[in-house]
């Protein structure tokens, strides 16, 4: 079929119409599409038309828009533990192999036991014995290489995915929406800071300049060829929970947020902190109420209680009388995951 | 005079020829003109254009593209004395007014006695005495205003300006210049942290949360009102000077410079592990060699020895050995400052 010719006003008007037309169903089509209509998701628009428009009272110049978001359960599956501490349990074979001296030493013997109701029960310490061996004690290349192997290998016991693909998709698209306005996300976690790096940028796109966690120190020294490198020595330098967190965010932004998400009492500091500033400020919490979808845990408003990502009845209060916005899992989000069907 | 009317095709090719008169222009404008031409602002300009054109073996992608720069005497005079030092022992009084205990107290009173030569004999501990003393104990709100209350009104006691005027203008083309090309300059100071982060984006465009320094912890709270605020603690989290440096960049950007610019030992670290890396890499150091217009110390050269930004022989050595850049002030600046005629 011969196309008809069109006279080249026509076509220019075309292009125009068409770029107006491109316009306007960008600035209409949803950015939060995993998200209901609700309380929540209006409380994330409001917050950055409020911040990011010019002439708004409560606008914040571009510089000063970050935004902190707690990693284990706030943007990917906790439960039933944090994969960090997973990774450390299932290095504990090969650092065992390094050092035989230990398979008869606890909380080592008990980890090579296998015997899964006596790792239940390991106390604190035996945890951070077991965190120490694993995630320090050799160079940062070789971390690197190691947890590399592991991620790529690991699979969560549920899904039976890699763990980073179970990032919460409402989430992503929360981290999407608030970079396309100019705001700097930033992970701001309990876990490793080391760890989190390794896959941050690919899975959230946050450079690892832009990630906070629990530090350890490193140790600068040579090969004997002279080649410098750092050896990730037990010495703590940040706990990044709890207060932590605000202390973190100070040492290595030096800025306040306007925007703080979260999902258990570990970040409530986090949260107080960035609602403390002037002008318009975000403060929420993921709430696990979906144990169908994902799994339910509180103890507040009648969950069962957990100890990986405690979310008490207080900390609930506190946002309700503070303005805090509790996110529900159940009814704010469409989906959870970009898997799902 | 009546204008010539022109026809606009005549109006309209005038001004596309304009447009690429300006853009060449641009192209060929020198972007380091206060350097005199050499090998250290070649070696500049090579690094940037290896590692920044499209297709070049070297090119480094912009995510990457990580300079590092040393404060004292890098980007900035540091002598007679560290200026942040200065700081410190001019807040004394202040503290001993709060505290009028300290006045009978070492080193409190040597330097509430106004003895210059006494002063000058202060031992490394007494001098950490009143660092403690002058930097932490406070909220970090209250160091803020202090210290700015400070830099707006203390003067060099040599060109009789506020410090943050003494500024090498050739380094200031350096920071611009690597930004024009992708690069994100960071600060990694033996300074304080929080002192240098005051006025690094006013001074260098250089913002908060790239400023790594020696840093004290901080310690969340609350107001009697329970609004949280965080207090400068005397702990000392990361010495930020010699192996501090590399463990700092480490712990605060997560990945490894491809330019690091230095003035003394303390930087021997940073640049060896900056040259560690794969691909072109690019390592310098500001020689003071210029007492008519600035300072000259060494003892590299035959250059007087100084206790503040010792340049030994052996870095001077090391760095011809391994490839370094050694700027002299004297040959390779055309001019020092940026208020000079």
């Amino acid at each position: 079929m011969k196309r008809k010719a069109r006279h080249p006003l026509v076509l220019a008007l075309a292009v125009v119409a068409g770029l107006a037309f491109g316009t306007q169903a960008l600035a209409q089509s949803d950015p939060l599409p995993s998200w209901n209509e609700g309380a929540a998701k209006q409380a994330i628009v409001k917050f950055v038309e409020a911040t990011t428009t010019q002439g708004s009272p409560k606008f914040v110049p571009p510089a000063e828009r970050i935004a902190t978001f707690d990693q284990d359960g706030t943007l990917w599956v906790e439960h039933p533990m944090y994969s960090q501490i997973v990774y450390c349990f299932d290095r504990v074979p090969v650092v065992v192999k390094a050092k035989p001296e230990l398979a008869n030493v606890e909380p080592f013997k008990t980890v090579m036991s296998g015997n899964r109701e006596a790792i239940a029960k390991l106390s604190m310490d035996d945890v951070f014995k077991i965190l120490a061996a694993t995630l320090t004690g050799m160079s940062v290349e070789d971390f690197r290489t190691e947890a590399k192997k592991w991620l790529d290998s690991a699979r969560d016991p549920r899904w039976k995915r890699p763990y980073t693909e179970l990032t919460y998709a409402p989430m992503q698209e929360v981290l999407k929406y608030l970079r396309a306005n100019g705001y700097r996300t930033y992970i701001v976690t309990g876990g490793g800071q080391d760890f989190v790096r390794m896959y941050a940028d690919e899975v959230y796109g946050i450079p690892p300049e832009q990630v906070v966690g629990t530090a350890s120190g490193t140790k600068y020294g040579y090969t004997k060829n002279g080649k410098p490198f750092l050896t990730k020595e037990p010495k703590l330098l940040l706990n990044d929970n709890n207060a932590g967190k605000p202390e973190g965010i100070y040492l290595m932004i030096g800025r306040r947020p306007y925007a703080a998400f979260g999902n258990s009492t570990g970040d409530r500091q986090m949260l107080e902190y960035t609602k403390a500033g002037a002008g318009e400020r975000l403060a929420m919490l993921v709430l696990h109420d979906d144990a169908q979808r994902e799994y339910a845990y509180g103890p507040a408003q009648g969950l069962p209680a957990t100890k990986v990502g405690t979310f008490t009845q207080a900390l609930y209060d506190q946002a309700t009388r503070e303005g805090w916005v509790v996110i529900s899992m159940k009814s704010d989000w469409k989906r959870i995951f970009t898997f799902e069907p």
